[in-house]
């Protein structure tokens, strides 16, 4: 039932002694699985020994207990969540990617998306290069070898290296002596680190993560730092710092993050109830009680409620044991499907004018469903309430928002909707607003490309993103 | 993390015309998997060809779409969800318990727990019986087929033999040609009734399965009746009605049912809300903030809220990946391991003073772990909130408290408990107002013996709930 | 591939004290794999306590290392390997059945089939018996049980209690201080005992068994000999010996055991050459060389080889890799799929006049796929030979013949055999010869009723094995 | 049980149309299963798009029906079986390797072992090149992608890159277009092709692979050889042809290859008959019965009695349902293994004089085993015969024979060994039959290095078989 996919999770450790690091990248990737619930792994590095393993599916089902156990103990390690789209065989694509190279030896982790992807590729197998996988952090890893050939340092090397890339890159490189951590210079995704009580640095895509492996949060990298982990301890490398606007994806705050996390300094949570605060003030309701749809509305509707003093309830009943498993036997169509996720707390609703906060509306067709299910509980008016803008444009920087074609408000005008969404009233926050929502005051900027249509980067050349060139590419290259 | 774990639910359908029954006993279940995780299974009844599929395991593992597609068309279905402890083999005792008889064949699925069951295993093996489980429904079964001798009908079996039990009891049979929904006298255990749309009627422990089901709700069975469901429609027997004083378990209102199910004509989530309520008359506190403990506290900590004035506030994320397959590798102590399932949302309680509201304390070890994460995540003063009074006794009409040893209130005074938990204060609901959760006007009854240790029955002729006495009867059994 | 299918195989072991018995149950049932591939299972007694571990699959296949280690220690253990027909629930069916009963415990395993099944189980319903499986052994259960109630000893019960069943019947019961075995009186299938270099007891229904086990053969049980192994030692009781005429299945010597078990005091191995050398002088050929089909009609090939002078030759490579998850894609007829596990040596059959030898030839349509294949090999005669006669009639016994319908002897003269199998001889071996096999002299009597109709006891009421009344009675046991 | 192990197989598939390639090719493999069975594969070409599946296990295991069907329709496919060490991740290293590259895209897959692999892997590393593997194949795969720049074809590019590499090597790749086979100079290991009814070109590493898909033999690949086969039809190029001295493995005749194999024009069977003839000649015994160790040697064991004219005998008994997944729980020694796999006859042996004859002895450890069984079973002598020489030293060109510390014969005196197996008398092939055994008029020659220690190549500069390098060069690659 969601609506847009994060396609990438990292954690990374480095500690001062060698010791059981796995669990703490287990630990870590656990936390940050609604970034990427498609394929994950995990790579210790014991002394410049590599263990490396990887699979298609959650962190809980790739990682058995004798599985953390074989990846031994080593001194760093670094590991991986990602989102992926069908037509890809995940397990090759799974990361980390592990170098064996006799210039030095890697494991690479990424969160992002390169838009130069094509262009590179190219030039590198121009060059000799060979490709086993379609993902971007195979380029980077070719990128920095090459580099290494004339750098003093790996981080050098990774520095010269990210120089020729433009997209998003949330990057973590494990050499056998060093764990190396870069954020793009538009700073498109979040990467933070921390430190553990024993003394280990801990960096990831989000603090939620670092809660999970018992570091405290120390603070965001800055959009094209580099910091380096080794025996001396942490470095920061701030050349390519500066140099662009920021651009964080404000969907982290919207939806993609989780709750308890803080990117940039700010709770997600409290920017997510501030989302409801404003939207409250933008489309104020005649109401009885305001709910959320679990679990990415509920924010947004409690400070919906605080603001326009009307009662917050539970509206719905999620049922847990929802999995990846779960199928829907005999269901002729897709709103049967919803309810049995989720149902309403007819208590709540019955016989109320309903205000029903979700945190977004992409696609709108679950969105339609849910409404549905209010009526048939018994709510008498229903008002629809978005606490992003309307969703008008595809996503190049790591979500899988491809083309406008699904995209409800990008076809319809916002009278449209309400009446697709059979609602009484239909409101989206104010786009003036997304500037504020992590920081009231405003003065940071963000990417809304997605609420905007105005992109912080050039597109790629082809006018598509990369991986929808698979089938096209595999007939080119064919050549005898 | 559960504290208290129910130990069954049971869904039946009964159809004008033969369909696909399997995927509404499935949906059905699969709402009802909050009462029972250790096994499933499911019945399908096509005139009189009857096709079972039981396991252990979740719903959501066990029925894959082949076997659900095995399982056939039929014009009635029973199932059953099932919990256990863990010294019985899982697999042997999964219901439904399907009886081939020359003088008549059926199926049973059962939610409740026997109190005389040593007695009349006895008495029948004796006769001749052989057992080949534990069950109490395998006594039910032998109870029903020598009943049947002498019977007219199934349902004047049903009716004889349930007489000769005491304790929780409620029960569908069915047989080749009917269905038969039976609530034990005293109702220790909820099973209501509702109709499809379609004409098909549907029995089961909770509302919230009815839903899932597409079925809306009638009403609840009373205590002692006996439903009918065959081509004639549906008819009530009451010869058991009416004889003794409901008592319902009212910690089905407190903590097993799900808050969006209603029983004996009251929301769940509303008495939920409710106990909140009294709780904040009961036990108020000074503070800045309240939230709930995920998911069960979440109901009554927005009645504590709504009450006392002070806001309420998401205090937690807990991550809807755990499974049953989650592993705590390298994990030293508990506390660490609840710090992976929920995490605090500091932006909700850093500075702050919060009333942690949890629907009840019974071994009190995850509550003190919950209470140190939120002083870690910089609480300045935690307010522990139950909205249950201290549970003092053992269960013995179908949970799993089976002592008082681990009960923290049958060892310890209230402020004894404070300084374990490491809270502020500590405050439980009034056990006056326990009557009134469903209905503030009162007037029903129901069991509170875990509050009150005042047992609506007769207690086991051993002393013991059945089931702990499997060792010792193993050998008492041994003849040579 | 195989013919005709047995339908179980028995194991058990009583040592002088506590040990790791699961280990010595395990090797023995991976012996008797032949005798039954669709499920087996283990029961340990442990002073009284009885652990069972029983599933679908081969043993290889269910009994992993922690299962068998969960088995834990005990003085006496006992298991089952089972063939089933694909109309039963394989899980349900499997053995050993254990028996929780005030008047004693026990576990039960058997290879045989009842006649008289059907009357004992309705008279055992109407007295008040409910059964949960279709196997004969549960019947068995209840008879001993019911015997028990006046019987000094368990092993006076099993005496009595036998003694009302019909047919094929090589048991083992296991209470919680005996380990009986019975072989039916008369003598269906084999049943052996012996000792191991500590002292424990083995009995089996083959001596391959005893040797996997580590003990040397004592001798096989007498037709209805009872044999009680406890503290005391071992005791036989003859009462029900020389009370009728000996019938052990000769296709026991022919096609089910194996060629290194010694069966009533004769080598498998030597009674199958002998039938080879008694065939060479019934049915004789001009012909170039001698083969036989892998595994089954290796040893005849070479007696036949051996007493005719012509060369032996090694015929066919059998994979040894297929399993029971080999699939056949894209195959358009079965004749593929021989050829995928059974390639003909071109080297031994080019451009030769061929004996082909198989054990019998039941269906024929395997056989006629060999032939062809050994003519596309370079063969350029094929003279067909079957050391055992023609194959004419069902099989009541404990195999899985139900119907003379696919039997091609019983529907075709021997000419019309060898065009439809595309011979240019066939022979089968001489009846006479049947009683010679294991002992040239003769003077020992066999169940033969599939090559000669005549069949050594009264047969079912109904004209029908049992199981295949399971859709009927299904119906039947329909009262409403 | 098996002593020394072959490390691949590979086999291919070119149709004149469009069909279903891969039921082919999977039961092409399924017949090379014995050449290796830790990890398995199979691309499919279908017009330029290759669709793979490649995992650790057997054939049967890897390919389920869906996997088969999911690979598609192509006009070309091939695969691969192989055989590896522990220490290396299996699933990384399954091949094909596919290869996406802008100057064309390839799937290879080879059976051989490159000698100049570390020299060619760091030539290739310092210009750029980045290795996911420690396969010799993607060293090829880099030489190919090279050469093909300023090569006019696929199939220069390819007879360019085999010159640079020294060893065995029997290659296929396949491009969009085209298919080619490639074997070494010295033919180390075999490689043939045929043809099936409907046109489509056949390869493979044995012929027993061109019976399971249905083609007939045309004949080996010469020395040097490279077959193009493309919409034109098939072409030989053959400048690589003549240059070198043949030096077939000798050892795929005596124990590698299937026996219904023909390598080089030779049947395998007939080759092991005829060592089994000259072994009788070489070391005579006065003895009752000749038999063989299943199944390797079984053949040997036939020529043997043939010449010898002792009595052929069937002296072992092997469980036809060992599998990958036995277990032997509670063994305290190798020996109780062998007999659950092997068991004695004892009818053909007691009382006997034995000639036990195998394929060859390499450790010596499970030979002693057999010999004990046979004494135990009552042979009253044991004359063990080794069909080929002495195994002396270590295999460079394919097997898993890497040092000559458990190589008994390198370690011990004929005298030695025999008391070590405690045999009556020991006899090896004499070393000049073994360039006779495919020919007996001889003038062919072999690779028979591990009994002579004459390579017939340079040996690795590092004086190590590269894979033992794995952890060392882990280390050495550490640079920071």
């Amino acid at each position: 039932m969601s609506k847009v996919h994060e396609e990438c999770g990292v954690f990374g450790i480095f500690c001062p002694e060698k010791m059981d690091v796995a669990p703490s990248v287990y630990y870590g990737l656990f936390a940050l699985q609604h970034r990427g619930q498609e394929s994950c792994g995990i790579t210790v590095n014991d002394d410049g020994v590599f263990s490396t393993y990887k699979d298609a599916g959650l962190v809980n089902d790739v990682f058995t207990a004798d599985i953390i156990k074989s990846l031994g103990q080593g001194n760093m390690a670094i590991g991986h969540v990602r989102y992926s789209t069908a037509e890809e065989s995940e397990r090759i694509n799974a990361q980390p990617i592990v170098v064996n190279h006799i210039k030095g030896k890697m494991a690479l982790a990424q969160n992002g998306t390169m838009i130069n992807y094509t262009e590179l590729r190219e030039e590198l197998e121009l060059e000799g290069a060979i490709f086993h996988t379609r993902s971007d952090t195979e380029v980077l890893s070719y990128l920095i070898t090459q580099e290494r050939i004339n750098s003093q340092s790996i981080e050098e090397a990774v520095s010269k290296a990210v120089d020729r890339v433009t997209g998003a890159c949330s990057l973590l490189v494990m050499s056998p002596a060093k764990l190396i951590a870069y954020r793009d210079k538009k700073g498109f995704r979040p990467l933070c680190y921390g430190k553990t009580v024993d003394g280990s640095y801990v960096v990831a895509s989000e603090s939620c993560a670092l809660d999970a492996a018992g570091a405290h949060l120390i603070r965001e990298l800055e959009p094209g730092e580099i910091l380096v982990f080794d025996k001396e301890g942490v470095r920061s490398l701030k050349e390519h710092c500066g140099k662009e606007k920021c651009a964080l994806c404000v969907f982290e705050y919207i939806y993609f993050a989780r709750p308890d996390s803080i990117i940039d300094g700010c709770s997600v949570h409290m920017a997510r109830r501030r989302a409801g605060q404003f939207l409250a003030q933008d489309c104020p309701a005649d109401a009885d009680v305001v709910i959320g749809v679990p679990d990415s509305g509920l924010d947004a509707a409690l400070g919906y409620a605080q603001q326009s003093g009307i009662p917050y309830g539970l509206g719905f009943i999620k049922n847990k044991y929802i999995g990846r498993t779960f199928i829907a036997p005999g269901q002729s169509n897709r709103e049967d499907k919803v309810r049995i996720k989720l149902n309403p707390v007819s208590e709540t609703v019955k016989g109320k004018r309903v205000v029903l906060v979700d945190d977004s509306i992409v696609r709108g067709t679950t969105c339609a469903r849910i409404v549905n299910l209010l009526r048939e509980a018994g709510a008498t008016e229903v008002h629809m309430r978005s606490s992003a803008p309307p969703f008008i444009d595809i996503c190049y920087y790591g979500t899988d928002i491809d083309s406008k074609d699904s995209l409800i408000a990008a076809n319809h005008t916002i009278d449209e909707i309400a009446k697709i969404l059979n609602v009484d009233s239909l409101g989206f926050l104010n786009p003036e607003h997304v500037d504020k929502l992590a920081d009231p005051n405003g003065g940071k900027t963000y990417c809304d490309a997605c609420f905007t249509g105005k992109f912080p980067t050039e597109l790629p050349k082809s006018g598509k993103k990369f991986k929808f060139d698979a089938k096209i590419s595999d007939k080119k290259l064919t050549i005898e």
